[in-house]
């Protein structure tokens, strides 16, 4: 197989200057039409490849654009992952992919090198612990464009696409109030993230609004998965309060609520209803079929996308917040 | 902030030739201790920050890896990527990930576009359609090593990390007759790749060894989620021969079998046994909990990532194929 040919041997072999190949390639500088057809042509018969990294190091803006994501597991971001990447790569760009592991060191260092890499845009959501966004200043030094989906740090003033999880809280709870439940108990992550504050007011705010009394005792937390769900269900319904309603904010969780439930001989959702977040289709595996508070992926990838684009062809301006609205997904389980 | 300080910034600022500053900053050629320390104090206090870029297209070798998968949404693949991200990241390497969507043709240009970005190794699982890996020679002729994981093309001489597919359909097959099943179906997708023929010849070759019939009208095929396992649940129930034990090819599938036997009045294992593939935790969701087939991802990843760097090392020479051997995980179904 021919190997690592030059624009200097296609020039070689067509008696042309080098930098006659190049602007013909390249589509730049004046070459004659045919003379530009003759160039390509031999081009592609003597295998010639661009460098793409040369290119971009030259002409400065790539085809690259980065999604930063702090786990890439979680039904939620490998979905948003899966369907960027599509999206992107219909547009004629190449996406990579970065994983911080929830691990604000290594979302600096990641930022860091996207910088050296010269991508063109960032998609990213922070790690649990990210606060400020001082390690994004480095983008912006560099005028490379970056959005936020789903978590972004705490005061941002970079463009954003969130979901309404204050909304989707409150709607979850007043499902549950209006099919006759009165002790609503709620389950969240050990995760300090805003996302998850803005779920426990919209919980509270429902509480208020309903005339249900804010107990604390009804309020657990800890944990990410389904054996963490089966733990503090098993907690909750331990206490004098029990619950017979509960809201987890994940998936996972109340899929391990429900598995404690039935396990103590409760019905679901005549004892406890229960209703997730993130609409994981593990939630169909189970019994009762999970009800959940869906965040519509496909929404948030094309406005991720649109405003991300919006910025790198500067025809975004400023900082612009979009906020994606809940649905909740009635299946079995309230 | 300070923007876009260059070699010849620090350079200036410290009254030292430009190329002194970049050989202290590379930790190349001679400089003197004192000079170096001093060098890289005002660099760091300037905020330089090399362009990595241009350094890896110099150096020709850059401490970027990829990897390319069909489809990063199913659990092995989201689990596999994740995991190998850490590993390589703690290693100090970036890594990119690809998703082809299950088209060749997104992989070849994937596979081209690599070389543009001068990666340094590429570990691979191609598309169910992916027969040849002629688009792979391209990297070989640029000196870039690869290894294929999980899902190889049919008949490669490159080196691979794969599932002993054949022996976990079999020993899945034995297990169920082992507790006494005799009418053992098998459902698979539509996908023609040879990791579900090695399933197929591991599940006959079972019967085969256990004197039980291989009967056609218990192999169905088709389909890739629960709702398909549960159309073709139905498909195997309502012919003459109806099974008592099945084995499906993916756990999602599994866990829409064991739906429609519960919806359809039949207990899970007592009437009908149920074994499916991946180890998914969507399996720990279902009641029962499903009996399942693990390829043991931290295996994969650890065996992917050292075969690579053996090759990008040139300690490992020409072809190594690793096989993983698959392990029954236990639980309610079978």
């Amino acid at each position: 197989m021919k190997n690592n040919i030059t624009i200097k041997d296609v020039a070689r072999e067509l008696g042309i200057h080098h930098v006659t190949v190049s602007r013909a390639l390249r589509d730049t500088g004046s070459v004659k039409k045919e003379t530009r057809e003759l160039i390509k042509e031999k081009a592609n018969e003597l295998g010639y490849k661009p460098n793409r990294l040369a290119q971009d190091f030259r002409n400065k803006r790539s085809n690259v654009l980065a999604v930063v994501v702090p786990d890439i597991r979680p039904y939620f971001f490998a979905k948003f992952v899966s369907d960027f990447m599509e999206t992107a790569q219909e547009a004629g760009y190449t996406v990579m992919i970065f994983q911080s592991s929830e691990k604000p060191g290594v979302e600096k260092e990641i930022i860091d090198s996207l910088i050296g890499y010269r991508v063109s845009g960032v998609v990213a959501s922070v790690t649990k612990d990210t606060i400020h966004e001082g390690h994004f200043d480095a983008l912006k030094d560099e005028n490379i464009p970056y959005v936020f989906f789903d978590r972004a740090p705490e005061e941002s003033r970079a463009s954003q696409v969130v979901v309404n999880n204050y909304q989707g809280a409150y709607d979850a709870v007043t499902a549950m109030v209006e099919s006759g439940k009165s002790r609503i108990a709620y389950i969240s992550t050990h995760y300090q993230h805003q996302i998850f504050a803005e779920r426990l007011a919209g919980y509270k705010q429902a509480l208020k609004d309903h005339g249900l009394p804010d107990n604390p005792n009804l309020v657990a937390e800890g944990g990410f998965f389904m054996k963490d769900g089966f733990n503090l269900a098993k907690q909750l319904m331990a206490s004098k309060e029990k619950p017979n309603g509960i809201l987890a904010v994940r998936d996972e969780i109340g899929i391990g609520v429900i598995k404690y439930l039935k396990n103590a001989g409760m019905r679901v959702p005549e004892d406890v209803a229960v209703i997730g977040f993130d609409n994981d289709p593990m939630g169909i595996a189970c019994e009762p079929e999970l009800t959940t508070v869906q965040q519509c992926i496909p929404s948030m990838v094309s406005s991720s996308f649109d405003l991300l684009l919006g910025h790198m062809d500067n025809k975004v301006m400023g900082f612009e917040k979009k906020i994606i609205e809940p649905k909740i997904i009635f299946r079995g389980s309230a």
